[in-house]
């Protein structure tokens, strides 16, 4: 279907001058700041299963009826973990006459330290592969202390950050195993300040639970160079964190129904659900936002697809991604076709491009196709390189359509990422329209001319 | 020359590694930011023939002298206008039983309006040609509002700015010819915000000079709209900015000697001098340390460069262009030829690319040449095509070489460009260095490879 495209310039004159007409737009009287701000500082935080995330619902489900484009919008339903902070965590440095306050943030699903909490020795590693080095005998019945930093020499920061996030995904688990009492895990990014990060870590079956509590990273350093001058150094660890039993939460999902080929859906979609510090306004009010800022450009543009359009908040995608295996279940009972799934979960800042993969036996045709779209989106830098899609939507790969992740640039991602610093203050209003108008141009394109 | 390498696997393996180190050391061990927050916090802003200027002369030259890889240092004398800003400027809206002071700064080069200051009705145009149709009836005897704002439906900011930066320019010698008494403008910037930008405005010969004075975007609209409802509204202006006698002051200048081709310099630099206003810390002390850091970088890596490498502070980018005139002029007398020039003049923020300029008898062959390139900054999402190189190295476009600039991304340029927000603290430290190290590998490559 592509294959019209290059052949024919009168398409291409046109679709370069749509895509135009989607940047004046989003630039000039899109919304998705005032979104986003509804949804990061009036809301807040809004973790599954939690009040702001019902209210985080309610309130996109209001903007997606209220866009005359949308033919169809409910609530899809899905089962969520509920985890519970509690009070603030206590992490402190103990040595003879002196004791240091760590800033410290407990671990997504992690359990707590009971009332009494935990003090013990610490033992520093820099990878889980050290714990089977050290073995039981260094280890049992001391706090692992788990300081690989993210490797700042990677230009992808996203990278640096898979490539040091195991330790803060399994340290608890792998460190229980060798007797552990608790956990400590350096903060995940580059930077060297006070903000400590949460994130979400997973027991495995057959381990014995025990406590994961992120500190600054300053707070590492710290600890690190004290560890080095003291015998005698201790740590103390006190948090109530606990999960209660799974509940019932919600997707929110919008359609358009496609004109000519609706039996091809293209989704755009970003998880609603965050962390419960800070106002989760990059991870993933952004990406929500982004998503709500297509259906609305493409509103008021007063577009009509060809193929169906779906906008899709997801639930869950921090601590359980209960949301995005719910959608693709019932979707795969349906027998339907993805062709395109789009998720923003890495930001709003400046668009740089777009990744994207598929099943191997579909994913050379797809490649070889979107290259015809390189003319339209050069003018605006953007690049279409193969890369990861994004969490929510990846259940949908064996539908053999094509994912696709937005990727903005991501060199201050990490600085907010997981923290009290995600709020909407620390968003660039240009830049997060930008990521609108170049999701919405390539939403545009594959729904014009396929894939 | 080029044509050897993408013959040569060898050649290109080796070149790619090579830019990985210089990412790496810049990353981890790069010291621009140390320089820039002294440039910008401890020195500050530095118009050229002010004390600070000359600090900032001293410091460089003494930066650069400590570099192991450097063969000489010296300060290359320019002739540069010296304008004072007098103490701060006022303008107040004034309406029958109320004043509104409003956020402004003199232009750069503007005279000011006496200690009595000027008060007088408002005509506001949105361009230099509505001019010409009021005519002098409309104008004489008042002051002119120019209040185009930059087009934020601009992807490229530069270009808005290009667009709208006229009435800044050449506001006042045009209003002058129709009898105007002065002229206030609209900052140049898509932002509503409270900071008014400074700029440089040009009396034109022939003319009377008349005063002229910028105010924030905020304070634009406001005026705006408070005309609509008022027919006796006058605005009060006064300044005390005045032109004194030009005086000398310095570019410094480091070079590197080729081994082989020491013939063909490669120059890389930034504008040393700022507005008096802020730090100059992204226009343009990071372009300054961007060069620094290219030099601290190769001498870290123990590199022998082929050409000759030149490192520039250019002075008086700002108001005037002595430093990139004397610069050119003494290279010409020389004989030298510059194979390319590559300035670093768009602020401090995420590396996108470069554009690249040269004179239409020699510019094909370079660009296909550099194509040759893109296998080496693909991987870390840096364009390569045509555009602006800069402005202190325009002058040397006649050598026939090749003029390249730097070009981070623009979206916050504007947000700081010229204002007292231009400030260390705005600058994000990693941005920084990997400008530095995107500029090192294109200088890494050209030395290696040619054009």
């Amino acid at each position: 279907m592509i294959s019209t495209l290059s052949s024919n310039i009168f398409c291409q004159d046109e679709a370069a001058f749509y895509i135009k007409k989607i940047y004046k737009h989003s630039l000039e009287y899109g919304q998705c700041q005032d979104w986003l701000q509804y949804l990061s500082d009036s809301i807040g935080g809004r973790l599954a299963g939690s009040a702001e995330s019902y209210e985080a619902v309610d309130y996109t489900y209001g903007l997606l009826s209220d866009m005359q484009i949308v033919d169809t919008v409910y609530r899809q339903e899905c089962t969520v973990p509920r985890w519970d902070r509690g009070p603030a965590e206590i992490v402190e440095l103990r040595m003879p006459g002196d004791t240091i306050a760590l800033r410290a943030l407990a671990l997504g699903n992690t359990i707590g330290t009971g009332p009494e909490g935990i003090e013990a020795e610490v033992v520093e590693v820099f990878g889980l592969d050290t714990l089977a080095l050290l073995g039981r005998k260094n280890i049992e019945g001391k706090i692992v202390f788990f300081n690989r930093p993210m490797d700042d020499a990677r230009i992808n920061t996203g990278y640096a950050y898979g490539e040091a996030v195991d330790q803060r995904v399994h340290g608890a688990s792998r460190a229980s195993q060798y007797g552990a009492r608790a956990v400590l895990v350096r903060s995940m990014t580059t930077r060297l300040d006070d903000h400590p990060h949460t994130g979400v870590q997973s027991y495995a079956e057959d381990v014995e639970a025990i406590p994961s509590i992120a500190i600054s990273t300053n707070d590492a350093e710290l600890l690190s160079a004290k560890m080095q001058g003291s015998k005698t150094l201790k740590v103390y660890m006190q948090n109530e964190a606990r999960l209660l039993p799974d509940t019932t939460s919600y997707n929110v999902v919008a359609e358009i129904r496609g004109s000519s080929h609706a039996d091809e859906i293209i989704l755009v979609g970003g998880h609603l659900d965050s962390w419960d510090v800070g106002g989760g306004a990059h991870d993933d009010g952004a990406g929500c936002v982004h998503a709500l800022q297509v259906f609305a450009t493409l509103d008021a543009l007063g577009y009509k697809p060809k193929r169906t359009l779906r906008c899709v908040m997801f639930m869950n995608e921090e601590n359980g991604l209960g949301g995005g295996r719910a959608y693709a279940e019932a979707s795969n009972r349906l027998g339907e076709f993805h062709l395109a799934a789009l998720e923003s979960d890495s930001g709003g800042f400046t668009p740089r491009g777009f990744t994207c993969t598929a099943m191997p036996e579909v994913f050379p045709k797809y490649l070889a196709n979107l290259q015809e779209f390189d003319v339209f989106l050069d003018p605006y830098d953007l690049f279409l390189k193969p890369g990861g899609g994004g969490a929510d939507i990846s259940p949908l790969k064996s539908q053999k359509g094509l994912l696709i992740g937005f990727k903005p640039d991501g060199q201050r991602y990490f600085d907010f990422h997981h923290t009290d610093q995600d709020v909407f203050a620390n968003v660039h209003v240009r830049e997060l329209k930008l990521g609108a108008a170049a999701i919405t141009s390539l939403v545009y394109l594959i729904d014009q001319f396929g894939l």
